[in-house]
């Protein structure tokens, strides 16, 4: 609460023109949430779903850029991601306001202080230059200003980019392929920069710039390597790039506006202009905070609830509008009428919870992604699950993109071809993705449909085959939408293949029965052979804590991918009663829970757990289910900089809370939604109908934290769940709380819903 | 002869400045050769392995672009490929002088006269207009000279590309993504084409090019779509665009210099500058013709030789130097230390004779070629077979850049690290490449191993199996000469798979053994199942004489790609003493070989038969092995525009043809050449190393067409193959020729040979 009313008063004190009167719910979207520790969300002034996200650099860096004071900054760089883990990628386009000699190219400076807002960064460094940033979609404003006394120089380095290392071969470290820069007036200058590798191990992006300054330039330099000339280009000849500009004039102030482009400078130029031209930064910032004022009112919640709670909702909201990037008309691979994202990173992370908040207030969003998933899967093969910079790479598990299609398809979102869509699904599941296996589609895919699973030697064997298992229950989803009855049986007889790693008799701190890992010849493993040596055959053992192997065993050829096999072996959304009677029944699975968040099985800060606080819905306890959502978000989310558990990974973390303080959700892929205790007491979802739904839970207070009765528009409600076309008509769902948990929600569903 | 002549005039008549004194062997290159009919070789002028291969444009147009008259010009474009067949790639950059009104894009114009010439290109068009061209690596020198009355205009098309279809999406097709356009002063303007799909289904390349006049604009107008305006530049918004130029001042003449870049416009325009700046029309044409005239006499031929046969020779050469292209610094995908190259265009066809060719006069160019396929690997996944616009596509059979560089290997080519090379040949025998899996690598690789054949269902099944032997064995050699033994065996084992389709009790036209198709389960089928109807299960007969399925079998997925058995059951170069056991014996393989030739089973056209006439080697018959290919030459070669009787594929029909106009032969990826009767009394060969490796031919004529006698260096040589290493020493072969065939080249190899 202290550090955001200091940022309030900075707003008031430097920008009296961005104080604004009565409050507006952006005003609790407070950046630096989750900025810190390993939140990783990106602080600079963002546009939902934007290209651009400016952001200062730090050495070392995390993807998003930022590291908190005292760090020193290279400078502002124009292109990030935001919340991910894993090596960097992006980091383009460097700006470094600078005064004195400007002979060389590698200054920095330092932070005095700094102020992040919504839409506004701002930092003033030791050099005495303050520094203001704004964005559009496509475009990053800049004020600069400079002390009185001293020159006024910018830097922009079209060779910088995130992760550098010395070893430019190293796994998931961006490479440096070659830029260029030319000063093309004597107020311009445009440029770009080409990079490949990083996190996805993609092909080359290209950054294209165009910058324009309303100071011209009294003296520019150009540099190549660690030669600065007074050339005013610099031709790409694989080396690093950039200019040294000197603002002539007097005054303090130089606005600069950078567009930026995947396509061209005149591209970038072109969004500039369009987005930019004849707006001051005052301006530019509040139209951004217009955009973002009317997503976020789309969830109103309690006008009463606690500030902390209020910024840490609208915040989270904030963030699950970040990522992916809308790259419409940007995209250099091809030109359909069909929207373009880029950056998925990963719909492993987002297919749970972000992209079923989408659907909820913003569908069409999700229908301009479905419909680029599956283009992308027309004219690059496969549908990502994960791409940035314009390429398909790292699947970490199954392919997600099905699960995304499977849960707009339940959900009725409109725009969407869906027979065409399926088709790009069984692609996933029918066609070997070949290479390394790990770019797009799924890896180890001929085994799995010879055995029925992924046998050990082949990476992430376990959660590749729980995962496949999901998203064959999608296109059983989809599949049946559409009709398609065979496919549909089909897939929903492959979505059980979990079951073939299932080793019933396996038994581990009181549960039995786990996942674990089998050879091709079907034998258990309780030893994990490693290593290619002829004479060795070393091994380790595996347990269902283990999370590492030995040092040189890669993390990414672990059989579950950053989980262990007690979060795994819960990991069965699309089937969690056949999970439950494998588990020994529901007080075996009940304990089993118990156990799991009690002994800290559970893993708050990854995305395999997210849906484990809400099993007990099925063994009729929703009233555990609220309790252990209440304790995980009152035990790992504040409004801090810390305040987020893990990697928001483009807004999962985030999302997840939105939908757990708010008291119902998500199984994706499916057209419900879980009920529980909420954080607050009120959010009405305004939907795009221009119907309201609302979420209410009478008497909610710290002692009475169970509900009791549920009412839907008035009428008694004993299901623990609500689907999702009850929600879309309007209304509302009324809870009303208890001290005590009583026979509500006993049942999940209607009796025609309990065998679905 | 007649059409040789007529050019010659032509360049007397209107090029006085370039007429010569004194014969040289680039005068001797006639750019129609192979123009026209299945020849497709670009007519324009381009430089060795050049970037750029300008060329006029006709509708309808094959991939070289050009037609004979009277068709239409649409007009002169930078980029194209030469001799390849199947769908279009490139023709990127289109300008076209014209007179008259400028408020429209779609003018074209016809000639009147042409003349044809290396390094040098010109027509007259109707127009009165004459357009002349030379050309560096990577820039493109034109001479308008517009008639007195009229305007003098020209038209730069930046969103044309060859082969632009009503549907878009047609296999093969190329597909526009962008294109943009901008005069940037009254003498230059500068722009980009990115294009996708094509003959490769490649990704998108861009062709970015900075156009420079020496005479300055009067008026420019740019278009995008059908809108003509009077802006400097139009942004790419992926619709085409272009530019209307008007040159001012008094006179007729104009010169425009065009650079082109993959990576920028700003290369682009240094490509321009570096290569043709401060020099004239006629300088940039003489220096091209000395970097020709380098090449070519590194083979000089029998000074008394026929016309037509220096003709049909020294354009030959020049065809094998076209292709691939040298985009070393032009590599928009990475900046290695590494030479880069594009356009293979295959290897499939390349690696027989053209690369073997090259390595006997310029071995540093393969170096450099495997090098760039090696880095290519490291960089993308696996080397090409096919690759054009940077990226990967379409295997025809194996992955035979594994011979190119077993070919290197065996002949020492110097400059190559073999292991590193080897690694990537290992890439492609043991990952499936996934996805349609004909982009890479080895298509049907798991069942290649599992079984030791491809089985009938998987596209291609014959030719791949016989293909993957074949590269297995190049793989058995490399190893071998690194002293990988175990690594050599296994593949010498494994490159015997062609055995597992080989059917012994099938008969044909007297000839005993075919390889045939065979399933999964280990059935001969004589009947091939296709088409995916449930109720329906259609078939139709394969013999080994079947080139085509039923129309909607795709022929791509034909049991043999553009063969029948017949041809490709006599295709095992690495193992003829074991395919003639198979065939029965010598004698049984004698009379194969007749009914092969004599029925017209033998394709002239393709390459899998290239080296089915001297196969008559390995049953001690060379002579007969000279008889076949003295015939084939004879009725299927001349130096007419029809002069070659296929696709000249990157080069290889015509690296053919100087191998055996020679008398000799090479086996790629091992290390000797066949002999047989040369066409030519002599040749020699200049040796990088200084030496000179001369063939000769005493007494030759038609007559005399049998070899009785052979010396090398003056000692009698009874071999009928020759080893690399022998012609590296430099010296003499010197064939005695007589007019009956006698018992010299009983023996292929010296005994030690004899079991390799």
């Amino acid at each position: 609460m202290r550090s955001s009313l200091y940022a309030l008063s900075i707003v008031f004190l430097v920008c009296p023109s961005m104080a604004f009167s009565g409050t507006r719910l952006v005003d609790y979207v407070d950046p630096r949430i989750g900025s810190e520790g390993l939140g990783r969300v990106v602080v600079g002034p963002c546009a939902p779903f934007g290209m651009v996200r400016p952001s200062p650099d730090c050495t070392p860096s995390p993807n998003s850029g930022w590291l908190p004071m005292p760090e020193r900054v290279d400078g502002f760089s124009q292109v990030h991601v935001s919340g991910t883990g894993g090596g960097p990628k992006y980091g383009n386009i460097l700006l470094l306001p600078f005064n004195g000699g400007s002979d060389h190219t590698g200054m920095y400076d330092y932070r005095e202080n700094e102020t992040i807002l919504p839409a506004y960064y701002s930092c003033s460094f030791k050099s005495g230059i303050k520094t203001e940033i704004t964005s559009t979609e496509r475009s990053v404003a800049y004020r600069f200003v400079y002390p009185e006394s001293g020159t006024r120089n910018l830097k922009i380095d079209a060779g910088f980019f995130l992760g550098e290392t010395p070893v430019p071969d190293a796994r998931e470290a961006q490479q440096f392929v070659g830029s260029e820069i030319q000063v093309i007036s004597d107020c311009a200058v445009s440029g770009y920069s080409r990079i490949r590798g990083g996190w996805n191990n993609g092909r080359a992006y290209t950054v294209y710039f165009y910058l324009e300054s309303d100071v011209p330039f009294s003296e520019t330099s150009t540099w190549k390597g660690e030669n600065v000339t007074d050339s005013k280009f610099q031709i790409d000849t694989g080396e690093k790039t950039g200019a040294l500009l000197r603002f002539g004039e007097k005054g303090d102030t130089v606005n600069v506006r950078v567009g930026i482009s995947f396509i061209s400078e005149l591209k970038a130029r072109y969004n500039c202009e369009k987005e930019t031209k004849g707006k001051s930064f005052g301006q530019i910032r509040e139209e951004l905070l217009g955009r973002w004022e009317e997503l976020l009112k789309r969830v109103e919640i309690d006008p009463t609830a606690q500030e902390e709670h209020k910024r840490m909702f609208y915040t989270a909201l904030y963030h699950t509008m970040l990522m992916p990037s809308d790259r419409s008309g940007e995209n250099p691979l091809w030109s359909d009428p069909v929207p373009y994202y880029d950056d998925f990173y990963a719909l492993w992370d987002t297919y749970r919870t972000s992209m079923p908040l989408m659907t909820l207030i913003d569908s069409g969003r999700v229908s301009e992604i479905v419909n680029s998933l599956v283009n992308i899967c027309k004219r690059d093969g496969f549908m990502p699950d994960a791409r940035s910079g314009n390429c398909n790479g790292r699947t970490q598990g199954g392919s997600t993109a099905d699960i995304v299609i499977a849960d707009a398809c339940v959900k009725g979102v409109a725009g969407i071809d869906y027979d065409e869509a399926l088709r790009a699904m069984l692609v996933n599941a029918t066609v070997p993705p070949g290479g390394n296996e790990e770019a797009e589609g799924r890896g180890g895919l001929r085994e799995y449909l010879e055995l029925g699973y992924i046998p050990h030697g082949i990476a992430r064997a376990g959660n590749r085959t729980v995962e496949y298992s999901l998203c064959d229950f999608a296109i059983h989803q989809v599949a049946k939408c559409l009709g398609n009855d065979s496919l549909a049986s089909f897939y929903l007889r492959q979505s059980e293949s979990w079951k073939n790693l299932w080793r019933d008799d396996y038994e581990h701190d009181g549960a039995r029965g786990f996942i674990m890992p089998k050879d091709a010849s079907g034998n258990w493993l309780d030893e994990l052979p490693f290593g290619h040596s002829k004479s060795q055959r070393p091994t380790y053992r595996y347990t269902p804590l283990t999370f590492e192997g030995p040092w040189y065993t890669p993390w990414w050829n672990m059989f579950f991918y950053e989980a262990s096999s007690w979060e795994y072996s819960l990991s069965i959304p699309h089937d969690v009663p056949g999970l439950i009677a494998r588990c020994g029944g529901n007080e075996a699975f009940d304990r089993r829970l118990d156990t799991f968040f009690e002994k800290g099985y559970f893993n708050v800060n990854n995305e395999p757990s997210f849906m484990s606080p809400c099993l007990y819905h099925w063994i009729g306890r929703p009233d555990k289910s609220g309790e252990r959502v209440l304790d995980i978000i009152r035990e790992n989310y504040d409004d801090s900089p810390q305040g987020l558990p893990g990697n928001d990974d483009s807004g999962a973390m985030s999302s997840w809370l939105v939908f757990n303080m708010c008291g119902i959700y998500p199984n994706a892929g499916h057209d419900y939604y879980l009920i529980h205790t909420p954080v607050l007491k009120s959010a009405a979802f305004k939907l795009e109908s221009g119907k309201t739904f609302k979420i209410t839970a009478d008497n909610l207070s710290a002692d009475n934290r169970y509900i009791i009765q549920a009412y839907l528009n008035d009428v008694p409600y004993d299901y623990s769940t609500i689907r999702h076309s009850d929600i879309m008509k309007g209304g509302e769902l009324r809870l009303v709380m208890g001290a005590m948990a009583g026979k509500w929600g006993e049942r999940m569903f209607e009796e025609s819903e309990v065998k679905k």
